[in-house]
């Protein structure tokens, strides 16, 4: 479509009804009153409470923000497990057209420091258990006026060095129970989540009132979602909206169960509540589902889970793990692709109903193991290494750019990020792949991963998996280093078995098959080991800063 | 919520990219391009295509509406049935940000050409069948510039007094085959329905893109269409859009069926498509479904329509035709309720999970006989006489009034509305009803149908009934007349079996059980006959005028 934006005749219609996520948890109390929250208590017991006594509740959260102080436009921040209390300020904060800061506690102090003072956040409503988080970053907050500890103790029992603290509970009991909500505009921030990229500073995403309504809207339809579904919110909820679940499963009046803290060491009664709530729908990465699934494997009777969809992001799920599930409780693991900066939802794995015909049944959990399906409203181009569009045709791969309602134009408060995105307003996510004749994209690569060389790419993760298919060798990691001509040219490091010696002959002669000779690594280097990051993967910032000059004459 | 619009912090998000529907068709175009639409042709064959082969002519359309020299703003209207010609154009003419005039075949002349004239349409394009409506019309026509017809026969072939007339197919034939898309003003009109209200002249609803877009993702996500859906167009599509259906149906990427012209005499056929092409979810009043029940009755192998959901309005759906649909082939016969004012979905029927197990089967159907859950976006309000909004406990009633991004705010170009709508942006549904503490709306009559008597109301439909109730009593009226002093009075009208006399007593007697003593008719006539309109009702503005004058004295 062209930029300009072309007026046509005036509609009729209640076009300036701002879309407002009071809108949607208001609608959900009045009409789904009965409905049920279920959620663990930090002391590791489960409880529920209806949409109503929620909602009273988030009104009175909501009074009370204004209580403290806090004015349209404010951020407050919350750093909390998925508690049925993170739940209540998902709509509060918002409620008042503040917006809410979603705190990662596992970022490291400096950086939480960072996202705290660069959003210039006022309150931070902190959950008993992570006062330690906050104690660590607090002497380094800039803008902080009060903190708001959530807890079942009272605040007599509370132990901290932060100050001003209120008590959530108290101020809840305190507050006024009806609140005559404003209407906001819905370009204004619902929230703030910032990117935890590895290079540079975090970058602060700031959804909009439109942006949260028109994706909950999307994800309902897209899975399918109705009030006969119950939601697990397993993906942290300070994690991009949480997927953007706690709004779409509030508009559809879904059943919501909040499992609070929980651990690696406690899948298992992480699927037990997951089986004795019926929950039809969750969200998570495949480091949470397969443990899930070993532990269902050792159950005696297998679940029925024939209505659920498994919400699967951040990798590849496993085929065997989606297999599983299949095969064991009748769940479907669908494959959903986004980030931060696109609410996240813009890709949903479904099998298209003239392919459930033609395919074998391996090719079909090929298929389910693409990224999938672009969802209606988010335009994709893919764009070449020399920014040419590339068809859709399964095989030409580009950088994946996105557009749409939900999907970042830019970053809050930063100047310098023009290259993230297209001159024509696509975000650039750096993630390469293709789109098939089918419709179903395919992520190949991160683009800092593959090697511009002469105007192509050259997929370092190909080469990689090509060396190590060598059974003589351990590892390999395939970087581009700069190149006066070529721009980029490959360089391999190689690690090969005990006692084994190979030459760059073995090496070409095994790529020779799958890569063209431009594409062969000028250098293959046999090292005894490659540099790893902390969290054990090829750093590769190392290694090209080791050899940043090895093709310097070339 | 308060009327002022409140800013909060601006968002990073795409907030300025423009709800279009060009978005929706675009898109399943590209990533559903083998999706099939199904359309029956003038002749009665039945013929397909795929979504891409429609996006194609889609595009072509639009490119010949411009070379007619079709400008941004300019209203074009169709007069077909529900063909694949008139789908395309659903998307042309949005497109390229005119709006596209709705008309009512059925409509009266003098109706049909206020409605053309006050939209100012300057092109119409009409299928060849309904010429002579178009003729009947033509001479009285203001703006028109030309006619584009649509058949399958060349334009050689066509007699008609049309002029100047064009020819569809000649058209898209000719036209350039890419298109670059204007960004649309989501606040543009996408399309005009005019109101067939018994009182005045029509009244223009203009539905913008924006509304229709999120009116098609709230209909997508109540009714849970997706990719394995197939849709069925049975309402025609000049009665607000369709429902929404066709909008809806593209973003899930359904399979559409398009029966085309059909009449009551047709249902046979139409019934036999919708089992052969494996229709999920189609759109209709009691008066096409009811006969289509009959037919699948009739057949001795019944069809399995487990999948089905039969979306039905205008009525309420008699209590064995749902019965009938659920026991015969397994559809669910969903009422739904709303107006063209609503662009039209504000409410569903759909058994609520809790529900489902505490009520009996018998409360059960009766539920799914009422108007059924508001739906998420719409705000409700039930005002009583005195305009005090009334409790949703079952039992308080008053006139709907509802409020919403896709609910009328206004008329176009009709200044003296005001009292159609609320002074807070309500539009006044003209129903009454109440909306019980489950959520479920149930309407209960007419405003103009209710009695107005010293600020309270007097259904005069329950009185009708519980009067004909009586073994002697043939049929029953019931009209509110001025009255000086309560402002109005019921008065009775009562048609007795032949040979029998009652009083007034008898029906006061009658009525004793079921109404107070204050709301019993000042007068009750015995009469020969009701007057009645020409569709057989009573006809209450006759009734009225008659006895305007009958409590003056009073």
């Amino acid at each position: 479509m062209t930029e300009e934006i072309v007026k046509g005749c005036p509609s009729t219609l209640g076009d300036d009804v701002q879309l407002n996520t009071t809108t949607l948890i208001r609608h959900a109390a009045r009409t789904h009153s009965e409905q049920q929250i279920v959620y663990r208590k930090p002391n590791g017991d489960w409880d529920r409470y209806s949409y109503a006594d929620c909602y009273a509740r988030i009104k009175r959260a909501a009074n009370a923000l204004r209580g403290l102080g806090a004015q349209p436009g404010d951020r407050i921040g919350v750093l909390d497990w998925n508690s049925h209390r993170h739940f209540e300020l998902y709509w509060a904060i918002p409620g008042i057209a503040a917006a809410m800061l979603q705190m990662n506690l596992r970022l490291a102090p400096e950086d939480l420091s960072f996202v705290v003072n660069h959003s210039e956040t006022s309150y931070i409503a902190v959950d008993e258990s992570l006062l330690s988080v906050a104690e660590a970053i607090a002497p380094k907050l800039k803008h902080i006026r009060g903190w708001v500890i959530m807890s079942d103790k009272p605040l007599s029992q509370i132990d901290t060095t932060l100050s001003p603290i209120h008590h959530y509970e108290d101020l809840l009991a305190e507050a006024e129970p009806e609140i005559d909500w404003p209407q906001i505009d819905e370009r204004s921030a619902y929230s703030a989540c910032y990117t935890t990229g590895t290079t540079g500073a975090p970058k602060g995403v700031y959804y909009s009132h439109r942006s949260i309504y028109l994706h909950a809207y999307s994800q309902a339809a897209n899975l399918g979602m109705s009030i006969n579904d119950c939601t697990m919110l397993i993906t942290p909820m300070f994690h991009g909206n949480c997927w953007g679940l706690p709004q779409s499963a509030v508009l559809m009046a879904n059943k919501i169960v909040l499992p609070g803290r929980f651990l690696a060491d406690e899948i298992a009664p992480l699927t037990d509540a997951l089986i004795a709530e019926g929950v039809t729908i969750a969200n998570g990465a495949p480091a949470i589902f397969q443990p899930m699934l070993q532990h269902i494997a050792s159950l005696k009777e297998k679940p029925d889970l024939r209505n659920a969809r498994l919400l699967s992001g951040a990798t590849e799920p496993p085929l065997s793990m989606m297999r599983g599930f299949s095969e064991l409780t009748g769940a479907q693991v669908v494959h959903a692709y986004g980030a931060t900066e696109t609410s996240p939802m813009v890709a949903m794995n479904f099998p298209k109903p003239s392919l459930k015909e033609t395919l074998t049944e391996d090719e079909r959990w090929d298929l389910m193991r693409k990224q999938g399906l672009p969802l209606s409203g988010v335009d994709f181009k893919i764009l070449d290494a020399a920014e040419k569009e590339m068809p859709f045709d399964g095989t030409s791969v580009g950088e994946i750019c996105v557009r749409g309602p939900w999907i970042s134009t830019s970053y809050h408060d930063l100047a310098d990020s023009a290259e993230r995105f297209t001159a024509d307003g696509y975000w650039r996510s750096g993630d390469v792949g293709a789109i098939d004749t089918n419709g179903y994209l395919k992520v190949t690569d991160r683009i800092k991963d593959v090697i511009k060389s002469g105007g192509e790419w050259i997929s370092s993760i190909d080469m990689e998996n090509a060396i190590v298919g060598h059974p003589s060798v351990v590892e390999a990691a395939v970087v581009g280093i700069p190149h006066a001509k070529w721009q980029e040219r490959p360089l391999a490091l190689v690690v090969t078995a005990p006692g084994v010696t190979l030459t760059k002959d073995d090496i070409y002669e095994l790529l020779d098959t799958s890569f063209a000779k431009w594409q062969l690594p000028d250098q293959v280097l046999f090292v005894d080991e490659i540099p790893k990051t902390s969290v054990g993967k090829f750093d590769k910032k190392h290694i090209r800063a080791d050899h940043a000059d090895d093709y310097a004459g070339a």
